[in-house]
C-alpha cells in the first residue's frame, strides 16, 4: 500500500486554492545557491573549492553537508576509487556496452549501464548498512556483539538469503574489502558497524570451517561498513556505488566504439585482457 | 550513411563460419584485468591505488591510462569539482527530481538526469575542443592566433551560431571558467589549447565592445580548453561532465525523496533556498 | 536478503568446468525464433501476423503466447488505449519534457520518462492485482465477496495506506475505469477480480458515506481487475501502463522540441491547452 | 554551433522581468485536455476513443492529431507490429536482459534497451526518409524518378556509406518490408515515397547484378516510405519502432527474470530457441 499518497494527495489539492506567490508556497532546497557569477555549494563558493578539496572531498561536502577532515577525505577517497571498474562481465558493463554498440552518444551508455544497478548489483550497500544497523540495536538493548551478529545471521538464514555485503563470484577475499578495513584502522576511523561486520564474519567464518559454503565480506559490505561509521543515510550508502562505477562504465563505453565494429554480438565469456601487464605505483606514490 | 555498417554485417558473417574458440576470434579490452582476488586497473592493483591516488586521479589513471602527475592530478580534481551541481533548474536536475518524486530507486533518478545532458546541456565540451582544434590546425597551417580566432569565430557566427563553450544562462564572468584558468597558469599546464580559447575570447570581447551581445567564455568552454591541452581524447571533454555531475544528481535525488511530498508538480521557478549562508573554507584548507 | 544469489553463485562457478559447446548449456528462449528471411513470433510468421491482428493483439499475442480471441483482443486494446496520454502534468511527461528540451534524441525522452514510472507513478496496477488476489484467496477459504473485501480493506488502512487502485489527484469518477467495466461488462469478460474490486469500491463507498475522504476506483484499478481476469502474470499488469503510455512520451517529447525553445525552465502549472475543443468521434466509428 | 541557445538565452532572461501570472507567459500543448473526471485527447474523450478505435489508430490519433481513415489504420497497425520482436540478438534486446538479470524492475529494462536505439538500431527510419524526400526534390525539379534515384545512390556511395533502410544482417529479402508494401498496394496507399524507395531498390539491384554486395530493402526502408507517404513528420520515423518495440524489450525482460538465474552471463550466441513451432493464424483470423 502506498502509504504517502494520499496525503500528498491532499496537499495537493489544499495547494490549489493558495495564491501562488505566496512565501510560504516555495519549496525549499539546501544543496546550492545559484547567483549571478556566483555557485556556493553548501554555502562555500565552488570556485573556493576547486583546487582546495579534492574530487572526493568535494563530493563528501556536496552529499554530507561538512568539509570532511583530512582523515574521513581520505576514506572517502578509497571509498569511491574502490568500485571504479571490474572489467567486462558485471551486467551494467555490457548494459552500457550493448547501447554504446548501437552508435548511442556516450551519455546513453551512461545511463543505461547504471540501470543496471538492480537488487543483484550494487544494491548490497544500503541494504548491509541496515543490516549491520539491526545488530547494532540489538547490541544497545544489551546483547554481546557476538551475540547479536550470530543472531542477525540466523535470522537472514532462516529467511532463506545471504547476509548482503557477504560472498562474491569471483573473489574469495576481496582485495577491496581488505584494503578499505586496513585503512580505516590506520585513520582511526573504525566504529561500531566495521566491529559489527567484523563479528558477522566470525560467525560465518565458523559455519564455513564446519562445512558450509565461505561467506567473505565483500566491498559491498566493507564500503557499508564504512560508511555506516562515518554516519551516511542509508541510500547514500547505494550513492557510493553508483559515483565510483560511472567513470568504469564510460570507459567500456568509449572502449567499445573505439575499438570494436558497432552492432557487434557481446559475448562476455569470449574476451581477452590485452592492458598493460602488472605494475607498481611510482615511489613518490607509495 | 550508416559508414561502418556494411563492415560490420560481412565481419559478422564471417565470424559465424569460424570455431568460436580460436583465440584470434575473441575481443580485446585493455581496461581492467579481473583474476580471483585480484583486480588490476591499468595494470595496478585496485587495494593499491585506494588510498594512493585520490579519487580525481584514479579516475584520470583509468581514462587515459597512466597514472597522472601531482600537477595534472590537481587540475584533474578541479574540473571533475567546477561541475558537481547548478542548483535545481537544469533540465537534468529536473529530470531526476520528476522521477525521484515518483518513488523510484536513487539510480533511476541517476540514469534519468543523465539522459539530459543533450546537445545544449554538457555537451558544448567536445564541440569547443574541437573547435579549438580546428582553430589550432589554421594556426599550423602559417595563421597567426589572432587571424585563426577571428576565422573560426566568424564562420561559426556565419553559420548562425555560438561558438560552443561560450555564453551562459546566468552568468556574465562564469567563476569555475576564472578558476580552471588561473589554477592552469599556476600549476603550469597552460597549453595551445588555452592560448586559442582566450584568443577567440579576445575577438569576442572586441564584437561586444562594437555592440553585440557579449559572449564570455563559460565553464564547459574552459573544461574544454584544460582537457585539450591535457590530451583527452575529444569524446572524454563531455564525460568530465557527466563524472562531476552524477553526484548533483544524486543530492538532488535524495533531496527530493527527503523534503517533499512524492507525486508533487516541480515548478523550478518556484523554489528558494534554505542552506547554510555563505562561508569560507576552513584556514588549513585554503 | 538477496535470495537467489548464492544459488547463482554456484551455478556460475560449475558452468565455467562445464565445456561450453554442451547443448544443455545453451540458454533458452520461447518468444521468437529467427532464421534468414524469417520471423516467427510465438511461431506465427511477423508478416502474416501485420494486417491480420491489429497491434493490440499482436501485443497480447506475443506477451501471453497465443492470439486473442476477439473479444479478448477488443478488450486488450481498450486497455492500452485507456493511458495514452494525460497532459502535461505527469512527472513522467514532465521528465520527458525536461530531457526534450536539451536537445536531446526522441527516445533519450522516451527513456527517461519511462524511469518515471515508479512506485506511485503506474506501479499500482501490479500492486491492486495482488492485492485483489489476496481477496479472492479469502473467498476460496470460505470467506463472502464482501467479507473479503471489508478484511482486505481493513488490512491496507490499519498497515496505514490507500489500497492500491483507489483514488486519484484529479478525478472523483474515473472515466476511463468507467469505460473499462462497461466493456467487460458487454463483451462478457467479467470475472472473478472485477468482482472483487466492486466489493472494495462498496466497502469504500460506505466507509466515505460516514465521512472518511472518498477513494474512487482509478485507471489502475480498473486494468488491474481486468488483467487478472485475463489471467495476466502480476507484472505484466505494469507492462501495460508502460506500452500504453509510451507514446504520450513522445508526443509530448516531439511538441517540447517542435513549439518550445530549448533549455526552457518547464512549470507544470503555467499550461494552457490550446488543441481541437471536444468533439465527437466520426458516426462510421461510434 | 548550437543556433537557438542564444535565442533562448534572451528570451529566458526577459520571462524573468515579466509577472508570471500573464496569460501570454503561459506555455501551450495542443495534446491532451485534463479536467476533473475529462480527459480528452485531441478533443475525443478517451472513454470514447476505449473500443471504438484500436490501439494503433488511437497511437495515430495522439501522434498526427486525426482520426485515421480504416485503411490508414489498418497499415498503421502493420508498420506497429512489424518491429514487435526480433529475438534475443538485437543489442536493445541485450541490454534490457542485463539490465533484468541484476533483478530490476521491469521498467528499467525497458528504459536501457529503448536506450539502444541509437544511429544503428532503429535510427534509420527518420534517415531513409530524409533520403527519400532528397530524391523527391530532384523529381520536383525535373529530374525522372530513376535518374533521382541513381543520384541519390551515387551521392550516398560516394561519401562512403550504405543508403539507408537497405542490407539487413540476417535478412536478404526482409519479409516485413514485402509485407508493408504489399498492403500498400492493397490498401492503395502507396504514394511517391514507395515510388522513390522501389526506384532506389532497382538501381541497387542493378549493382548487386554486377558484382556489388546486395543490398535489399529492409524493414526500416519500408516502414520509412510507408511513413513518408503516410505524412509523418521525419521524428515520428523512428518513434514508430520505439512503440513497436517496446513490448519486446518487455517479453525478453520478463522471460529473463522469470527463465533464468540472476547475475548470469548472458552470451547472445549460446541461445536456443523452445517456443511453439511454426503455425498458421487461425482460419477466421486469414
Amino acid at each position: 500500500m502506498a502509504q504517502q499518497k494520499d496525503h500528498n494527495r491532499s496537499t495537493a489539492r489544499d495547494r490549489r486554492t493558495t495564491p501562488r506567490t505566496t512565501p510560504s508556497d516555495r519549496w525549499h532546497t539546501a544543496l546550492t545557491q545559484i547567483e549571478p557569477n556566483k555557485i556556493l555549494i553548501r554555502g562555500y563558493p565552488v570556485d573556493e573549492i576547486m583546487g582546495r578539496l579534492n574530487f572526493g572531498e568535494a563530493i563528501y561536502l556536496l552529499l554530507v553537508g561538512e568539509v570532511p577532515t583530512p582523515t574521513v577525505g581520505k576514506m572517502m577517497g578509497a571509498v569511491l576509487s574502490s568500485s571504479l571498474d571490474h572489467g567486462v562481465t558485471p551486467p551494467s558493463t555490457l548494459a552500457a556496452r550493448n547501447i554504446a554498440t548501437t552508435g548511442a552518444p556516450l551519455h546513453a551508455s551512461v545511463a543505461g549501464g547504471v540501470l543496471a544497478f538492480g537488487v543483484h548489483h550494487g544494491g548490497d550497500i544500503e541494504s548491509c548498512m541496515r543490516f549491520l544497523d539491526s545488530g547494532l540495536a540489538l547490541v544497545r538493548s544489551g546483547r554481546s556483539l557476538d551475540q547479536a551478529a550470530a543472531e542477525i545471521v540466523k535470522r537472514g538464514l532462516d529467511q532463506g538469503g545471504t547476509p548482503p555485503g557477504f560472498g562474491h563470484r569471483f573473489h574469495t577475499r576481496d582485495p577491496r574489502a581488505a584494503r578499505l578495513f586496513q585503512m580505516a584502522l590506520e585513520l582511526e576511523l573504525e566504529g561500531d558497524h566495521i566491529r559489527m561486520i567484523r563479528a558477522v564474519d566470525r560467525v560465518l567464518e565458523a559455519r564455513a570451517n564446519s562445512g558450509e559454503h565461505p561467506l567473505p565480506i565483500n566491498v559491498d559490505g566493507a564500503i557499508a561498513a564504512v560508511c555506516g561509521d562515518l554516519g551516511f543515510a542509508y541510500e547514500l550508502g547505494n550513492a557510493m556505488f553508483i559515483i565510483s562505477r560511472v567513470p568504469g562504465l564510460i570507459a567500456h563505453a568509449h572502449e567499445e566504439q573505439h575499438r570494436h565494429d558497432p552492432m557487434r554480438q557481446i559475448d562476455p565469456k569470449d574476451h581477452e585482457y590485452d592492458g598493460p601487464r602488472e605494475r607498481r605505483l611510482p615511489e613518490t606514490r607509495r
